[in-house]
């Protein structure tokens, strides 16, 4: 039953990537204009909740304004998803591309990097795919509903976790409050520079919400799609699950790092879907990334063995080194992102130029 | 000390935005491509705070993934703001032009309207402006920080509230599950058919964060300005009070329908800032809205009696009738959005063409 998992080694696709990296890091401060047939957002997905007993309270909202009534009671729409989009005047990409973040993060991973670089959505955008960008349930403009609706309490990310636990630094205990005594991983990519700005754009997160956020992205994908979703991280199972819920609205999967995987009886469900699954660098000393990639690796055998198509990139395999959790945010950010557009290219995703 | 409250009828530049809003109609079904510098976003402000004796959990994260040893205790940057900038290749507006959101929304409140036309950040982009919409503080993608930072829990939008409390519907109890029984002010320029989009843009806020959230405008205006600031309803207080804080960055301010205002001992600072305080439709039948109203009105006069320059426009003294709160929002969203073009034209804040 078992399959050689497919491991991706492009030569050639990498060296094109250096350049597109080095026409990206120039363009990065003087960047050409770029041409939109438009930009917006919505929401989607979302369901009602009655809200009764609660107490009613008189409240100044504002100072200066008048005193409100507000009656908690009441029905209430919760768990319903933001998307933002950007499409650019000249569109390359054979179908849309949704970018879907991580745990403890937002949207706002693919948008400016912490350091202030272009990030991948610009990126993506900038070569000519129509870009959806979302905050899953919970998350950012998605909002967040009344006590009650979802088990537990919210998880916080404290200064040091993103440094210690997304190969940023050398694991527990590597962060300090002093830089010169922080113990960042030798060749890391990730600017710490930017450290400050990417504390600011951590999420909330409930750890209960799994359900609610799959049925709020499969609404985007009945939405938008047939499209190519890319996704990091925590929304590895939402990728997964939702591709095998909806086959024929997903042309390709892009999973960079995943922490969660698909249903592994419904695993055929995806054999017509090329699927990559992206790792960065410095994974063997990490206490949790060997068992979190070898779950990953894990999947793609199912995946494979299912009549799949499933690839996996190792970055340090071509040569890219240095490589964190948070790649849409490294230094070389768009030399992992054209790995990704070569790739996307390969499976016959782009339009002739 | 009491001045006349300048009301402008100013009828010419009310026909030029009937024109106006005639293009912006046409193109938001059909818009002409949009040529852009560039776009992107950041956090501003913030502080740290240190959580401490609080117990350690051990936590699966997501399905498939490693357990991970969850440490509440550690310093977190909390009371940060989102700022999303997109800036046009052809710049007219002599300075960006920043949009400040109203309570229980976030930025969102100025993109694609709840029934899919363009918002003003589309419209004020395409005039030529480069615009930064932001979260404020516990707003959207600003985040919100652990227990015990901010006093008291948020308030949460029930389905009935911006229909009964923004001048959409008749007051308290004209909400209706049913749309047949729901009492729409007559000639409402809603777009009821948004109304359930409206409803999950709106955004848990709390009542107890005024402070931090003045202290992240003014770390945004430290960045981005000299610039314009177009604020609504709750910002009200944040966008008078930092225009007194930072008057020399200030080139003009621009109130929808203020829920609070300045420092009444500091209005001399706003002297020189020309200052436009707009109002929609169907205020006086209201419970709130004419105290609400009174509350401007007092301000203006406050500000003027210490040498200001604001102007009070009422939009049905122009013609223009129908307007709820949400007016950015509004069917004639794009006639409302020309009565402050013109008005920031009128002020030498556009370049020529």
């Amino acid at each position: 039953m078992k399959r050689r998992i497919a491991v991706v080694l492009a030569l050639c696709g990498a060296a094109a990537s250096v350049q597109a990296q080095s026409d990206q890091t120039r363009s990065s401060h003087g960047q050409p204009n770029l041409e939109l047939r438009g930009f917006g957002s919505f929401h989607v997905g979302g369901r009602e909740i009655a809200i009764t007993g609660r107490p009613v309270r008189e409240m100044l909202l504002t100072p200066g304004g008048a005193p409100t009534r507000v009656d908690p009671n009441g029905v209430y729409v919760v768990e319903q998803m933001y998307v933002q989009y950007l499409v650019p005047a000249r569109r390359r990409g054979a179908v849309p591309l949704l970018l879907w973040h991580g745990g403890g993060l937002t949207g706002v991973a693919y948008e400016t990097t912490p350091d202030g670089r272009p990030g991948w959505l610009d990126y993506f955008v900038r070569r000519g795919w129509d870009t959806y960008v979302s905050d899953a349930v919970e998350r950012g403009r998605a909002g967040f509903p009344p006590p009650g609706v979802f088990d537990g309490d919210p998880v916080f990310v404290p200064k040091n976790r993103p440094f210690e636990a997304f190969r940023i630094g050398q694991g527990p205990g590597s962060y300090d409050e002093d830089p010169a005594k922080r113990r960042q991983l030798p060749g890391s990519q990730f600017p710490m520079e930017g450290y400050d700005a990417l504390l600011r754009q951590q999420a909330p997160r409930w750890t209960t919400t799994d359900d609610a956020i799959l049925r709020a992205y499969l609404a985007e994908i009945d939405r938008v799609c047939p499209c190519v979703v890319l996704f990091h991280s925590q929304a590895g199972q939402f990728g997964f699950k939702a591709a095998q819920l909806r086959p024929d609205k997903v042309r390709a999967l892009v999973a960079v790092e995943p922490s969660g995987f698909g249903e592994p009886g419904r695993a055929a469900a995806l054999k017509d879907i090329p699927t990559l699954v992206l790792y960065g660098d410095n994974i063997e000393q990490d206490a949790r990334w060997p068992v979190i990639r070898g779950n990953g690796l894990r999947w793609v055998e199912t995946q494979n063995a299912a009549g799949g198509r499933a690839e996996v990139i190792q970055l340090p395999a071509l040569g890219i080194r240095g490589n964190s959790h948070l790649m849409m945010m490294d230094r070389n950010n768009a030399q992992v992102a054209g790995v990704i557009a070569d790739w996307l290219r390969d499976k016959g995703l782009v339009q002739d130029e």
